[in-house]
Order: C-alpha cells, then sequence, then structure tokens
C-alpha cells in the first residue's frame, strides 16, 4: 500500500467538492465524489447525481477514457460492489486500468462494507484508504447514520429571540428572524430527505413546507436550475386525527406523508397515509424513524413547535440543532421553544456541543451536536 | 495641516494598544496613550494608569527627553488643557518642543473639549485629528458616555441556556456556564467602575461581587500584578430595606454602596448608603444612574436577576448585552432571563445588534448592542 501524502489531500478534497454539488438530489443514495489523476494531471472527475444514474466513478472515468489506464482514483466512499440500479463501479475502475485508488472511507452500506475494496485489492490495484475521512463523514450524515443504526440523521431548527421565545403570548410569531434566516432554512430543506413538522404548525401557520427556490440564496440559485431542487417528503405528525385535508399543505408539489391513528383521511394522490394504531396517545417518535429509515430517508429536517421539539429532545432522538437567534428580546411571557416537562434537575439537562457559529444577515445561526452519553 | 498617512495609523495603533493596559485602573479616567515618534523612530511611549497619577503624554514625554524637540505625538484623547490634579498635557507638548500631534479624537470632557487642540495650535503646533477615532472611542466607551450624556454606560450580563434560562424551576443554577465563562466574567468585572446588583441575588447566592484575581484569565494574570487589579464598588438594590449587614458582600475587599428607601443600616466602614426617599416602591433606576455619573462612575456591570434584567432593558437603559450561551436546553419549566411584563407586540420588542461572537471554553460569548431608536 502506498502511503498517503499531500497530493492525496489535496485530490480527495477535490474529490469532496465535487460529492458536495449532489447534495440536493443524490438521497436516498450518499453524496460521493470522483477524481482521476494521472501525471499530476485531473483527467476525469464526476459526482453522484441522482439515484438511479451513474456514479460518480462512471462519469470520472468516462471523462478519462484510455487514458485511465494507469492513472489513480480518488473516491470519497469505497466504490461499490453489487448490481443496483448500475453495475458495481469496483468493476469498472478494474476494467479502466486504473492502478491505485484512494478511499476516504469504507461504505457501511451492507452490500457493500468492504466488498467493494476487496474485490479491488483481489485485481492488484494499490488501495489507499482513510484520506480526508471526517470531510467525507460530514458530507454523508444521514445516509451513514441510517446504514450504521437503521435510523436517519435528525436535525431540528428553531428561530428565537436572545431569550429562547419562539412566539409572542398571542401566539404571534411572524417574523421573529430575517429575511435572510428564513432564506437559510430553504438551503436546509433542500437537502433533507423530508421535512418532518405537526399538524398544529400546518393549520396554525397554513405551512406548504415546500422549498421555494426563489428563496434560495444566490450562490444556490447561480448553480442549480430550479429543476435541479427536490420537494423534500413532507412528514406530519396528525396524532389526533384532525387534518381534514384541504389543508395548503396537501396542494403542494411532492409528496406528503401523513402519521395518524386512524385511515380517515381522503387521501390525494401525492399523499400517504401512515396509521399508527397503537393505543398510546402520542405517535411513537422512534417507531416512526425507524419506519422512515425503511424507506430510505436519510434525514429528517424539523420545523415544528415546543411540544415537538421537546419530545424529540427528552427521547434523544435529536442528532442537531439549527437554532437561528434574532437579536431581540421577548420577554417572560413569550412562548418557550422547547417543552420538557420531565426536567427537574440541572446534572440532567440534554447537553450539545457547538459545531459551528455564523451571521446570517441580522440574525446568529448556531449548529449544536448532541454530546453523546459516551462523553458526559 | 499636515494629511493623515498610514504611519499615523500605525503609530496611533501603538498608541491604542498602550492605552488598553490601563483598563483595569484609569476610572474615572480615560483610557489614553501616547507615543512619541522621531525619524521614524518611537523615542517616547506611555499611558495613564490611575487617577492622580501622570498622564499619558507625561509619560512619553519623559522618555523621549530632548529629543522630543522636533518630534511627533500621537495621542488616543486630545490632551488636557486644564489644571486638574495634573497640569495640562497640551503646555507640557508645546514646552517640549514637540512639532506635530496627532490624536484619534476630541475629548468631550467640557473642562477639555477643543481647548486642548486650540492651545496646541496657538502654539504653532500642526495637529491632525481623527485618526482611529472607532478604535479610540471603543476604549472608553463609559467615560464618553457619561461626558456626553451624564449616564455610566451600563453592561447587563446574563449566563443562560440555549433556551434563555437561568436557573432550573427549583431555583438550581451552579452551573448553567462552565468555568472558563465565569473567568472570562471577572475580567470584565475587573474593568467596571461598578457592579451592580440587588439584595435578592446577594442573599440567594450569598454573593461577593468581588473580582477573584486568581479566576482572572492567564493572559491578564502575566501583564497584571495582583495589587494592580482595582475592586469595583458594588452597588446594591435594596427597595425593600432587607438586607441586614452581615451578608458576604459587607466583608469585602473594596466599598459597598447601598441603594435603598430608608437610612436604617448600621453600615460599616466600606459601605455607603443612597437613600432615595421617594413614594414609589421600586427604586428610580435612571435617576440612580444619573447619580452614579454625579459620582464619576463611568460604566456599570450589571448582574443580577431576570426581574432587575428586564426593567433594564423596559426602560431602555441598557448600552450593551453580554451573554454567555451554555450549550444546553433547560425547558418550559426553568427561570426566564428577563421579565418583560409589557410588552405584548412583537414589533415592539427591545432589539439589539450583535457586535462579538466568540467561545468561551464550551460556551459561547456574544455581545450585542443596543439598537439605536433613530436605526429602527
Amino acid at each position: 500500500m502506498t502511503a498517503i501524502c499531500n497530493k492525496d489531500h489535496f485530490y480527495m478534497q477535490q474529490a469532496i467538492d465535487l460529492a458536495k454539488l449532489g447534495r440536493f438530489t443524490t438521497t436516498p443514495n450518499p453524496n460521493v465524489g470522483c477524481v482521476i489523476v494521472k501525471d499530476d494531471q485531473i483527467i476525469g472527475k464526476g459526482y453522484h447525481q441522482k439515484a438511479g444514474e451513474p456514479h460518480a466513478e462512471v462519469h470520472a472515468l468516462k471523462m478519462a477514457g484510455d487514458e485511465a489506464i494507469g492513472a489513480t482514483a480518488y473516491v470519497t466512499l469505497e466504490p461499490c460492489s453489487h448490481f443496483g440500479r448500475t453495475p458495481p463501479c469496483a468493476d469498472a475502475l478494474i476494467k479502466a486500468g486504473i492502478i491505485r485508488v484512494v478511499i476516504a472511507m469504507q461504505d457501511p452500506n451492507p452490500n457493500v462494507a468492504g466488498n467493494g475494496i476487496k474485490r479491488l485489492k483481489e485485481a492488484g490495484i494499490d488501495v489507499t484508504i482513510g484520506v480526508l475521512t471526517e470531510q467525507a463523514e460530514a458530507i454523508n450524515k444521514g445516509f451513514l447514520k441510517r446504514m450504521r443504526t437503521g435510523l436517519p440523521y435528525v436535525q431540528l431548527k428553531l428561530a428565537v429571540s436572545l431569550d429562547g421565545k419562539i412566539a409572542m403570548a398571542s401566539g404571534e410569531s411572524k417574523w421573529i428572524t430575517s429575511n435572510k434566516a428564513r432564506e437559510d432554512v430553504q438551503q436546509f430543506r433542500a437537502q433533507a430527505s423530508c421535512i418532518l413538522s405537526t399538524r398544529a404548525t400546518v393549520q396554525a401557520d397554513n405551512a406548504s413546507l415546500t422549498v421555494r427556490y426563489y428563496q434560495l440564496p444566490d450562490e444556490i440559485k447561480k448553480i442549480y436550475l430550479p429543476e435541479k431542487i427536490r420537494q423534500p417528503i413532507r412528514v406530519i405528525l396528525d396524532s389526533q386525527d384532525q387534518l381534514i385535508g384541504t389543508e395548503n399543505i396537501f396542494n403542494q408539489p411532492g409528496e406528503t406523508w401523513i402519521v395518524r391513528k386512524k385511515d380517515s383521511l381522503i387521501a390525494k394522490q401525492n399523499t400517504k397515509l401512515i396509521i399508527e394504531s397503537s393505543s398510546c396517545k402520542q405517535i411513537n417518535l422512534s417507531k416512526l424513524f425507524a419506519l422512515l429509515a425503511e424507506k430510505q430517508i436519510n434525514s429528517v429536517w424539523v420545523e415544528a413547535g415546543a411540544h415537538l421539539a421537546g419530545a424529540l429532545i427528552e427521547q434523544d432522538l435529536v442528532d442537531e440543532l439549527i437554532i437561528y437567534y434574532a437579536p431581540k428580546l421577548l420577554g417572560h411571557n413569550a412562548l418557550d421553544m422547547c417543552i420538557l416537562p420531565n426536567l427537574q434537575k440541572l446534572s440532567l439537562a440534554p447537553q450539545f456541543e457547538f459545531e459551528s457559529i455564523a451571521m446570517v444577515g441580522d440574525d446568529l445561526r448556531v449548529i449544536l451536536k448532541r454530546k453523546s452519553l459516551a462523553t458526559l
């Protein structure tokens, strides 16, 4: 095995940047980028764009053509070894005459899980694993969590005042955060496999919970045409069976999945019902997430009220908090962002870690990761 | 008048860095730094350390000696023109043979207010005004506000969870933020003219509200010996006349001022009473601040509960919020950071602007400035 060198980092970074280009479209597949290098020249590059379409390696090999003989391929995720909707990429690399493959990380997908690497090695290819692994992990948080745990990656978004309030006592909440912050939310929505919300939020705001192309940040609109932006599935919790089917949410592009207790809603064409007929009053959230993962949902973007936020936090189902702080104070009468009825002791408070901090217009956006119980 | 050149910025920056060295000791005087330059060499430098002791210019001129003849002086604040506890610096500069003086900003002190500049010009000195004015303003926010408005600069400190809570419902609050955050607070205390708190906070925590040298950040301890750190005056609101005189706060180094309605507390040697005998139940905060300014208090560092925080916000008496966010959630039952009983409409919410954002250990520290009504 050839030792990792600086050049490997350089080219893998290119591959990662390519992989990111697919972040709005690849779900349920992972984002993957590939760069093919010969004599210090990039002779091929590609990224995976959409499930069912060619993988990153195929695009890159096509560009390289016969030049691929004797070249090195940089791939952000282990090349696949199985026949899915497309033939195995490991075979394609072997056939093209690649002599070295540098891989950021092994694919935890049980259909691959080292088999791609094995196949390359058996073909006599020099394989290097573990270049920029952390970055490669970061671009596929949803896919990787689903493969490893059978659960989607859950991001909880909150838009609050400095004192953590989501609305005035009257319910008035339009708008606490700025236009810029709401535009920023659009790009997170656009990357999620689904948006999770509740009947209450859907009815109170008559929300559509879609990705609005015109509201996406300019730097994204510059690269992506409207047809390249996917509508995430809207998953709406309706534990009291109160949605009537005429709400805004039912007249939007893309699918809406309604999670309820009874099969009593006349579902429109793009609406599916998920019936949870247990005797429990609430929807069982961890069971729901397992079901969503089974349905190939990699990531869940949550936009809802303080009750769902609190329930998710309390059941330790949140991987990431995204909080927008508007620079204003709403005072003690305003509505809290997170209902935690069972928390009594400070030492038991759910803990997070700041991961990223950025100004978004006049507001502050912080992203936090759940502090794993092992490190508490 | 000589035009401002890059060198002027360079030397003024040195003078500002010098001025900052006095930030723990100069109150009620401003922080001032001075650099004397001849033939592109710094031949003198100094900063004001303590009221009653020599001004920055005097230190710098002393170091320069006879070399000052024909040199340029950089001063962060207009040299004084009046006999205070020390003779006027404008005269000293003239006498020393300085031929050019570069001044970051005019001194709003009515005893100076352009007279220093006038005197220098009358002596035939080339005077340049307005170099790095913004930085020069920033190092004397308290002094400048007091001179301009007759009120001190008010900083409200809050240590909260992500959802803006300062304690559990039980009152448990030790500790929401980390050790590092509490150490960070010490350096703000050390720079303030006074610390404002309430009877409730003093009794609940049996707080001492002193600057603890050993808790100051290492980079400060490296420069300052313990005797160079001043104890800010502790100003305690006791509108119900409930302090009994045996609390911790009375047995600390430095002065304690108790603001109450009745003159019924047996004051210890380092305790003063401020009696506000109006019929109103609450202490009149803006009257109190005007009084503090009269007593040469430049800046007020507020550490108290949600009631005082809310009252100060509601009366628009806060210049700066310093909020430490600990990465945890305490939920809706926990105690709010800011009581605003009269706020009903979102459009009337007090607005701020993010000015600085920094990680302090595992916590996030944000500093916000009150958004002036003119710009709303």
